[in-house]
């Protein structure tokens, strides 16, 4: 038998007991042995739950309890939840999390601390998509080339309505808070926080890197207008916010942002509320997956796979995959060194000169221009939509500010990369 | 360090020698260890190889190396391959193999034969994509209530060339042949016994059943008419062979076949040469996995993670997931006893009563027709098109058998059954 104390009894943890107790037959058979949960963690132990186990609002209950062999961490927050998660290893007990915030800050302490100790977080990134054990098991005979992630479900579903249905962002924001999708306050989802955090986690897994959240470039969905989205009904593109990780020579680009990206990739694909992440491995090719990435019982279903690991193991798994950084010299690109192929939409006046002055700034930037497309708006406006070949953000960015100078363009200037 | 024998150099042991080379930088890292190959068995030793590996044609010289810890089964077929695979367990040696032939007809007496030694094969399923892991460790809290995968790129490529090409089976055979992506003589694939083995695979991870390939229903894509492509692209379905496991209370079902399957259905999407594998559990829904399915380099890449992942463990995960079966009383259903829907198409002449003398066979076989469209082919003769809401094959079998009796029917009628 197995003792698990769980902290924290919010929708994961409820769901974590739940499949517990009603998958149990199976999750014997699979385990070898019988999972027993002994202690649960509650902020308020006089609310009625329902459930058949000790509750106490002391997590000393659990930590200083000899014969909890497993300690699940569902609290949320980060500063608290790594003294608990610390303790926990420091008393020999392993650790299952879904706590993602914790791992975008302390991943790498906490995996030193684990050392021998098994500590697992495949809960922490796209819910019940197993990523981390195919990340870090499945495709390890790869270097990883590329990661390109749906990672958050609800800005997914709010892109998927705004180009399928052609509702507005502040309508789909909404409905998405309307429908528990959405926090009422939406910037971790819409600001690309939320993904950003699980793009780190995965990315110490496929390099090793060790950055916060505050290094890498995050961008949000919150600019992309209905023009936008006409163009790419009009160029077969998807708009999808992506966690992009991308390995060239011995730089790793990390970024999040929306990308317009052609319908035919099989992660422009994925509609609704669901996440998929597609992995490029230099032998494998392309491997992608696909499933729900919140909600409580896809959450749980990874959190109790890796109790049943840890249950039938009795040891651990390389927590992170390993080493820092994993293959020698491996680093972080800075954020101005990030080069994209970028979706540029002017909003201009009808009047003679205006591309040519604004074809001379962007190649007076060294900007190439791909493609190009001239939409009239009405009789005295038209949309002067740009695709440019690759060039650093800060050029184009110097490029949109000197021609946010020239009077016949409208100052509200859209810019979206685009993916191959 | 551990040292590895190979046993069969064709292309995916040639593949596997290559990786452990060209990555082994990164495959050390995660190892923990260097991952030696020491020996290699090979049909030919007098064919140049340009490898730096001991080669042999004697199996035992790596059966019988007291320093060999993990064997690598590549040499294909199923009797000679289960006495090597049975003799290196019993000599102490993991083993990692390819080999979906000897699993889909030994998977259990080798995993009592193993015991605790570590036998791995995630390469026999789907080529690269570590679906074996996902089922076996990603997805354990779930009862798994179906799997639906395109377990064989061959006939993938086919049906996506024959409905968005609008090619011939025959010219698209043809084509596949001269690609390398299928055999001289194509019956393995094209036929369904390539996907039957490895849903015989699938389905001892997620439930325990021990069937062989006789036991299940095996239908291939032979009898797909254009006139059978053009309903489906009128009516948003895509046509896919699909290796097929079902969970009805404690029956499983197990089959092969060509579907009608919607479009918007992620499984649909997947086109060309790749493989794809929903699985939906009872917990986390449905996921799905995508990558390429045959080829070296990928196939390679699933061998040479499950020898890091001995390396790694040293010891064995469990092989087929545990018992047999997985949970109480879980059977097999009976070929005859599986219940699907159809679309069945009859070449009728255009003449008072057919549609009459039709509806009412099917009637008296209990057969409910859910839509029904009548299209001409020329003056004198129609399509008719009939999908049915679920029934036994034997009730339609029975019913086609009295309709071909009808004299201004054809006796060749297209069946092809419908998957949502």
């Amino acid at each position: 038998m197995i003792n698990i104390g769980i902290i924290g009894v919010g929708t994961v943890g409820s769901s974590v007991i739940t499949i517990l107790n009603q998958n149990k037959d199976i999750i014997q058979a699979r385990a070898g042995k019988f999972l027993n949960i002994k202690t649960a963690v509650v902020k308020n132990v006089s609310k009625n739950r329902d459930i058949d186990i000790k509750v106490t609002d002391n997590i000393n209950d659990v930590l200083d309890d000899p014969s909890i062999d497993i300690v699940v961490e569902l609290m949320g927050g980060v500063d608290e939840a790594f003294e608990v998660v610390k303790k926990a290893l420091k008393m020999g007990k392993a650790v299952v999390t879904a706590n993602k915030a914790l791992l975008a800050y302390h991943r790498y302490e906490l995996q030193e601390c684990a050392g021998d100790i098994a500590f697992e977080y495949e809960a922490a990134v796209a819910g019940g998509i197993p990523i981390i054990t195919a990340l870090r098991d499945g495709l390890s005979a790869n270097h990883i080339l590329s990661i390109k992630g749906i990672l958050n479900g609800t800005t997914n579903y709010m892109l998927d309505a705004m180009i399928n249905d052609s509702v507005s962002y502040e309508y789909i924001l909404n409905k998405a808070q309307n429908l528990g999708y959405a926090e009422a306050n939406p910037t971790f989802d819409v600001d690309g926080f939320d993904a950003a955090h699980k793009l780190l986690i995965l990315s110490s897994i496929a390099y090793g890197i060790d950055a916060k959240p505050e290094d890498i470039l995050i961008e949000g969905i919150k600019n992309i207008k209905p023009d936008d989205i006409k163009f790419a009904k009009d160029f077969n593109y998807a708009i999808k916010l992506l966690g992009i990780a991308k390995k060239i020579g011995s730089k790793v680009e990390l970024r999040v942002h929306p990308v317009l990206i052609s319908k035919d990739k099989m992660i422009a694909k994925i509609d609704g509320v669901m996440n998929g992440i597609s992995v490029v491995g230099d032998k494998v090719g392309e491997t992608l997956y696909y499933g729900a990435g919140a909600g409580g019982d896809a959450t749980a279903s990874a959190v109790v796979a890796n109790i049943i690991d840890i249950a039938r193991a009795g040891k651990a798994s390389p927590m992170l995959g390993f080493n820092k950084p994993l293959e020698d010299n491996l680093t972080l690109v800075a954020k101005n060194d990030i080069k994209c192929k970028y979706y540029v939409r002017f909003d201009v006046a009808n009047q003679p000169g205006v591309l040519h002055s604004i074809s001379k700034i962007l190649s007076d930037k060294n900007i190439s221009i791909e493609t190009m497309l001239q939409n009239q708006k009405n009789n005295q406006r038209a949309n002067l939509l740009i695709t440019i070949y690759e060039t650093y953000e800060k050029d184009l960015n110097d490029a949109i500010d000197n021609i946010k100078q020239l009077d016949f363009v409208d100052k509200t200037i859209s810019k979206i990369r685009i993916e191959n």
